[in-house]
């Protein structure tokens, strides 16, 4: 992958270059930058996956909805990616997506599933219900710096504002699994739905928050819904995000995470929802 | 669709009745008595999605989720489901899923894309963090009778808590857009997977509520995330649900809506989050 870090392009746009090869096909590569425990930062996968719809010829509109399903774990290397409208409308469009890469005897398998919605946006009316928290200026904000943990948290400058991990992993219930940070990419970068996307799935795991107990966990399905454009992402530019996640409800093996992404001004600019697989 | 009336079977379970036609693909039809405006309820179309999982010879374990896009208008009548496996592991299973129906000139086209994963459930844990809010004993509420309206809503008995639509229309802002409700099937059904997605749709658009405007409405995707197993299911019954739906965000066009399904005992059996296309 030494490649990858060709001229000044970001890690982030390295890590989601992807080259056509074929009608709605991709190739990429997995990026180190970006490397969790045992496979990819699920978030940078998720932005792989739209990355596939916002480079297709075909493309109407900008993205609305994002739906991934890590399928399978993610090995480092090569991927392949194919995107298909599966419905065109006039000022919408459907698409679903996978990711594929070749199991030991060199069958292509699936590793993540996607659908996506695109569309034109026509209207002006804009109102934020779920307003953001108060919470102290990003920069009066302590900076997190792990001397040890994953690749991809490198990636991200991480200001915690409310209920980080556990001091102590006692199995302890702390009675609320709500989370709040501030975060942007580490060299800083404009925001996009790229990285939008990739903020969506920044938070630790909701039930090491509640239970004080670090077990395996991972991500089975995410959805982003977009509620910005072109103008609002470019207003929003390299500032920070608020990101504010809780759990709902966590049964017999999986639980849910959902979660609000607000620009300083207070634009609610991403909404998402997610259900993780936890090992007891 | 004369023939959906046969026997005993309940109206629900003659909609989503389904004949194999092939490897994973299935032929089913439109409804009446789950009819909406100018389509199917979406709650009915989601429904019949996972249907075509449920159905699947190959299918392993439970649903833990469930994405429907609503790709574009369904016609009265036929459609043909196609339901595909595209991953399977050792505990779970990432399947896509299309609904189609003939256009015009008889091609077939695609009118809903969905994914669904489905797992064996192994643990024990339990715990649910956004707790049932306090609501009177559904039976002391009083149920709502339209005298028009369209189809489908007379398919559920309906006691609204709070948000209920507004009685004038005129334009103003609500401050919130919190609507919760008990709701079953009617005539009265045990829940199961099924009948839990179509109540996941339930709620009324949130932009109304919140504007006081009536005006066209569609949803554009939604996720159904299910927290429950075949033993909390067979204790939830005929009982009622109480869901409770809320807006976060309303932007150009597009607005979502978060929503929450307990039972009476007050088990979060279903999390779901929708956005929807709105027109000024």
């Amino acid at each position: 992958m030494s490649d990858q870090s060709v001229g000044s392009l970001h890690p982030f746009d390295q890590a989601l270059q992807l080259t056509p090869a074929g009608a709605g096909e991709y190739t990429g590569a997995t990026h180190e930058r970006y490397w969790n425990m045992i496979g990819p930062y699920g978030g940078i996968t998720a932005a792989a996956m739209l990355q596939a719809v916002m480079q297709h010829p075909d493309r109407l509109g900008e993205p609305v909805a994002l739906t991934v399903n890590f399928a399978g774990p993610v090995a480092r290397g090569p991927f392949i990616l194919r995107a298909r409208a599966a419905r065109t409308n006039r000022s919408s469009q459907h698409w679903v997506i996978e990711q594929l890469q070749a199991d030991a005897q060199g069958r292509l398998e699936s590793v993540t599933t996607a659908s996506a919605v695109t569309a034109l946006r026509r209207g002006s009316f804009a109102l934020v219900e779920n307003t953001m928290p108060e919470a102290p200026a990003p920069e009066t904000v302590a900076q997190v710096r792990l001397r040890r943990g994953p690749e991809w948290f490198g990636s991200y400058e991480l200001r915690p504002v409310k209920g980080g991990p556990p001091r102590v992993w006692d199995g302890s219930d702390s009675g609320d699994s709500l989370n709040q940070l501030w975060m942007r990419d580490a060299p800083n970068r404009p925001l996009d739905y790229l990285s939008l996307t990739a903020c969506a799935d920044f938070f630790y795991p909701r039930i090491w928050g509640r239970r004080a107990t670090l077990g395996p966990v991972s991500t089975v399905s995410m959805t982003v819904y977009f509620h910005t454009d072109a103008k609002l992402l470019a207003d929003t530019g390299e500032g920070y995000l608020l990101g504010q996640s809780r759990g709902q409800v966590f049964f017999k093996g999986f639980f849910d995470m959902q979660a609000q992404l607000w620009n300083q001004q207070g634009a609610l600019l991403a909404t998402t929802h997610q259900t993780l697989y936890f090992k007891e």
